[in-house]
């Protein structure tokens, strides 16, 4: 039990921080674990004077590199100081000098994981990233050994937590978008510049590495279609809300014939679905798997001891097979050709808000128009509007293919008698079933 | 890629015929996975002439149990034929036989859990048993892989899918015990003899797994208090509902100050809890870690194929680790001596229906009663009764300690006012807070 093993940090920020005290705290049950204790050597860090809770006794701050790099004590690398080249180029250089790495940045994940993944296996190291995922979830871990029998075929994440905590505003105290990121930014929830967030782009990243490991194939940040959040409607929850949907902005990623759909976007979630009970700031992922049938993790998906506790894990992991001899790098490397999946083979329902003329005939030729294309309506809501003379029609349409959908909207952008489209969501699942509250509000 | 790993099956029923689906629909996947083909070579059967799904040609069926523990081809034994001494004592000779043992058998090991643990490490084999919980959802390596560096402090599972389904029924559709109990009988989720699971026995034992490997240890079958469904009536579910909790049968494990507590009973849980939400004969564990805050792993609790692939996880990390020379066991070996929590350290909330005499001054002595105490009400209600000269009184306590609460009811049974504690309940989390509509009922 005399041993140890030694690790460095790139980077120590709040995730960093959070790293030490965790290893600080148990050190007891990683040695149980390991059968050694574990330190944290050597740091880099921009500047070693700002003052810092932890011990500079026991862990060396640097500005240098090489000092965590090319330190023959350290078997570990945890990357935890963001952005994309320059950690590309110390992970590159770690894994050159044999050194496992752990990191929990998804922007570099999502870009260069492919190439990381292979640089990891030609050394023979451990490339371990389940903090870039949904915080301290473990759901890289349960996709890959927990479900490593079956066949997923699909994964739908809540994997960004302003966005989540936005929309559940909206959606339980009728506050506007505006209103509800203002208080996303103040309680520390949304970043001054939300963009990343509500742009979808966050999600976007996560879900390419969520569906590289759930399909084995090589899922690029390109291949994610996005829709973001921003300037969404509270109309649109409410409607959402009595038609027995939430509104949630959900990754989707679905694989079968082995062609591959991946995409972001707003989605009207039946209330039935276990992810339309994820609320506030907390991550959920949902997987579909043909053997196990439905599962779900949820969690936090940030914060700094949460995104330590994966960070740790995949220390733990990388430091058993290390003292094993052995790399668990085999299980994320890419299995099946990568082809995505055209519009016309993308089926789901889709809701539709817009405003016609308020005169006799207008719903007639609107369903004319989609009957014509093979597209029945599921739900149709009609709600008084305060502008004059025109009248807003909502319907939730049967399950049609996507290019078929968006012609059909092109169609009805057309029509003489329709002023203006504002708004149409993916939706998902069932919403209420009884029929008889919708025709009431018909 | 010309080599193949031979396992062997005890049993041969829904989960074993789960177990040669999934590796024979998913053959190539575990090659890529390992490297290797994987076969079930043979299975020891009660009665081979018995028509079955598969192959005889690849599987040998046999009725005598040294042809799998014996066969020297054979590496992993699953073992899934139930029961328990029989299963037992076929385990202790794969493991003499050094034979990696997976098992979905949570009677076994509950109750005999370290005893296999320690034969396995003696051996140095894995002994593995993610499908003796929660079926399909990859809990074990949640807690011992994903949350390895944290300090799991409480575990909450909805870990009985019969007993969830009757309670849902009874929730959404105002069924009475009976009247969900039956229908469960009938579409399969409830056997003809229901007590093993509407007495909570069933949960009891996934408790005692799930506490023994969140606190590292030795959670014994004993040291599982109780309380089962069985006869409870509609009404208090329906009076929960009204103050904002839904009832469940909650598995409960808390391990503070190296003190355990460990129950199985029904519960009044808010419906803020992520639990709540679990519904139908779905199964989720909500872990609490001090470093990562609240998670949720949510699935399908039971079912041939989702527990096949709980099976089929461990057998893939079983040859993972024995084709690189290494066991895992150490894992769940356990750390803490054990002490279990004494009902005067033990604090909850509780909820509490009687009937009193329909009298001035009958409520008056009650809350004296309790503030003598120092038990406070956080809700009333008082509902009209249908029996003559009778008051229904239902009340929900601040938090006391369960040593408290059982004085108080013992006390409340001697006023003379009072006629019968038709029942009480533990309550979790806050329920509405929207204290206008308490008081309304009042």
């Amino acid at each position: 039990m005399g041993d140890s093993v030694s690790i460095g940090l790139l980077g120590l920020g709040v995730v960093g921080s959070g790293v030490i005290k965790l290893i600080e705290d148990h050190q007891e049950k990683l040695v149980h674990q390991l059968g050694a204790q574990v330190q944290v050597k050597s740091a880099l860090v921009r500047n070693p004077e700002k003052a810092r809770d932890l011990d500079k006794e026991r862990t060396h701050l640097t500005t240098n590199p090489d000092d965590v790099l090319n330190d023959p004590e350290i078997d570990v690398i945890v990357e935890v100081m963001g952005g994309i080249e320059q950690a590309r180029e110390y992970i590159l250089r770690a894994f050159s000098a044999k050194k496992h790495v752990v990191t929990a940045n998804k922007d570099l994940v999502a870009l260069y994981g492919k190439e990381l993944q292979e640089a990891a296996s030609k050394n023979k190291c451990d490339f371990f990233y389940e903090a870039s995922v949904a915080g301290g979830i473990p759901i890289l871990r349960g996709i890959t050994d927990g479900l490593s029998s079956d066949h997923i075929q699909q994964v739908m994440g809540i994997v960004n937590g302003t966005t989540n905590y936005i929309l559940t505003k909206m959606n339980t105290e009728g506050m506007s978008y505006e209103d509800a990121l203002q208080e996303a930014q103040e309680l520390g929830f949304a970043e001054a510049d939300p963009t990343s967030d509500v742009e979808g782009l966050d999600a976007a990243r996560k879900m390419a590495i969520l569906g590289r490991l759930a399909f084995s194939t090589d899922v690029e940040l390109d291949d994610v279609e996005v829709t973001g959040i921003k300037g969404i409607e509270l109309e649109d929850l409410q409607n959402g809300d009595k038609l027995g949907y939430t509104m949630k902005l959900i990754g989707f990623a679905n694989f079968d014939d082995k062609k591959l759909e991946v995409n972001v976007q707003p989605t009207l979630l039946s209330k039935e679905h276990p992810l339309a009970d994820v609320k506030n700031e907390y991550n959920a992922v949902y997987v579909y798997g043909e053997a196990v049938g439905e599962t779900m993790f949820y969690g936090p998906g940030a914060g700094s001891l949460p995104t330590a506790t994966a960070v740790m894990a995949d220390v733990v992991a990388a430091i058993k097979n290390m003292r094993l001899g052995v790399t668990g790098s085999q299980v994320a490397e890419s299995h099946f050709e990568k082809e995505l999946k055209p519009a016309d083979q993308r089926f789901g329902q889709f809701y539709v808000r817009l405003y016609t003329k308020d005169e006799a005939g207008v719903f007639s030729s609107i369903s004319s128009l989609f009957h014509e294309l093979g597209i029945s309506f599921q739900r149709i809501l009609q709600t008084p509007v305060e502008h004059n003379e025109l009248a807003e029609i909502v319907f939730i349409t049967y399950e049609t293919s996507l290019a078929n959908f968006n012609n059909a909207l092109s169609k009805l952008q057309d029509l003489e008698n329709v002023m203006e489209i504002k708004s149409y969501y993916k939706v998902e699942g069932d919403g209420d079933n009884d029929m008889a509250r919708t025709s009431e509000t018909l």
